[in-house]
């Protein structure tokens, strides 16, 4: 079943301490879209300068993502973000953004995306997340991310958005800021709360964390040695999570979702190995099945007769 | 097997925005001697002062944790620990150390623990970490903790140390620290070089990470929603995982060692449920079972066909 993402387009310029890249394809639907594209059809909706060219739409086409709502505003330019990281890979330094054509943007879905069977709503303005929900009324389901910005300057807006959706993507330090509540357990069930039956705490180098009505699981992250750009691995773990859950019949099944989390823990491993879109975009469902396998040993108990 | 423990036997006062406590019985001996006492025979060794009891060896006894190589100082004190922690219960903050009795601490093992098959070094001063080592030359197998003190003012000493052991415990941040590596999986890597075939990274909420020969298991934390004192989880880990290792005839299979962790992390999260030792002195093996159970739910992905 088919699934649209609302989100940023961009060009990225970032240096960390394995390399640099002055400007190359980001953003969060496009990291979303490449996850999310091997395990469903995509469709992703966003605005781009003139900038924009053949080289990155052929990123996109490469792995079939359909591109026909990416809106081209005429005699602008596409989103720039610029930043580095230190060794600390986990933390994100901003030095440049440019909104550009983003800053404006007002989220137009053809008939073919308002009619798309499953929704995710990258991280932009919380109204606009609603308003797109409210395009997609029938979605079969819907998730969101979100930063520690909107909940700062825009809580009410993003805790009504947020009641709109079946699933939610944050940072434990968002979903603790969020709720005011210091333990991770109960601030998730806050959340949960508002009305999402699934709440996802990303955590970095230290993996994911999922609260659900039967219960918690938790994966770690693949143990990579060569960690080159962070760049997009949240966006990378959520599009394979709802790629994957897009593909089932029965996308609220316990087993399901655990299987979702570990695709999309595969999905963002690939993706922090090299920079922006590099990794994934020549990526194969072999090498995705090979990883699945790997997180499945390392994280089995095995439990022999004590 | 019986398993002797050598480390600090403390009175602690700690605060946490749950509750304070002006002084309970607590050190990392006391801590690991009661998380092991479930799995095996426990002898702890470490000094005391006049001021320590009792009632304090009482919580030992009720545990049938063996105290002949208690060393009782003449005059003395016992050391003492005042910290709090704030809502990030991860961090601790010190208000006071006193050593105490525990400042010119030599280690005195009697025949017994010196012949004991299996070794713990808790945190100590590295060079009487390695004394210790030396007096149970034939111990089948040795764990040692540490801190960033060691790493700063004795690295030298710390590292011949691990170098005679088979099992690190130490925080990943210490890992790091101690490698100067900040990627955790190569860090990992150089601290087994030393020579142990076990490091295990305690990451706090996070639960932990055990890099062998074998490869790489990763355990989460237990997601309490009550977390009232976090004072002794390390050492309650080190102490359930080595414990239930020392239980096995083939401590060193990598099921033993998932087995270990994972008991390790069911001790640990019950310790951080009251303050001090006052979960664990009344726990049940049935509990401990009945949590075991429960981390490999919360853990298993459960492969269905896709």
């Amino acid at each position: 079943m088919s699934l649209v993402v609302v989100g940023s387009i961009a060009f990225d310029a970032v240096t960390t301490p394995f390399g640099e890249r002055k400007r190359m394809l980001g953003g969060s639907a496009v990291h979303f879209s490449l996850a999310a594209s091997f395990f469903t059809d995509v469709r992703v909706v966003g605005p781009v300068g003139d900038d924009f060219g053949e080289d990155e739409y052929a990123v996109l086409h490469g792995r079939g993502v359909n591109t026909n709502d990416i809106e081209h505003i005429e005699g602008g330019e596409t989103f720039f973000w610029k930043g580095h990281y230190e060794y600390d890979l986990n933390t994100a330094f901003t030095d440049d953004t440019r909104l550009n054509v983003f800053g404006d943007f007002q989220p137009k879905l053809s008939e073919e995306s308002r009619s798309a069977e499953n929704l995710f709503l990258a991280n932009i303005q919380p109204d606009l997340q609603r308003e797109v929900r409210e395009q997609c009324a029938d979605a079969r389901f819907a998730g969101l991310d979100s930063m520690n910005l909107w909940i700062d300057i825009a809580r009410d807006s993003l805790k009504s958005t947020i009641s709109l959706v079946d699933l939610v993507f944050l940072n434990d330090a968002e979903i603790r800021m969020l709720t005011e509540q210091p333990n991770l357990a109960r601030a998730a069930r806050e959340v949960r709360a508002l009305g999402p039956s699934v709440v996802v705490a990303k955590q970095g180098e230290y993996g994911a964390a999922m609260y659900t009505e039967d219960g918690y699981f938790a994966l770690p992250a693949f143990p990579l040695e060569a960690v080159k750009d962070p760049t997009g691995a949240g966006d990378s773990f959520a599009g394979g999570f709802l790629g994957y859950l897009a593909s089932q019949d029965d996308w609220s099944d316990e087993a399901s979702l655990r299987r979702a989390m570990t695709y999309g823990s595969v999905i963002a491993s690939f993706n922090v190995e090299e920079f922006g879109t590099e990794r994934v975009s020549r990526l194969t469902r072999e090498e995705i099945e090979e990883r699945f396998e790997h997180f499945r040993r390392m994280t089995a108990l095995e439990v022999a007769p004590a």
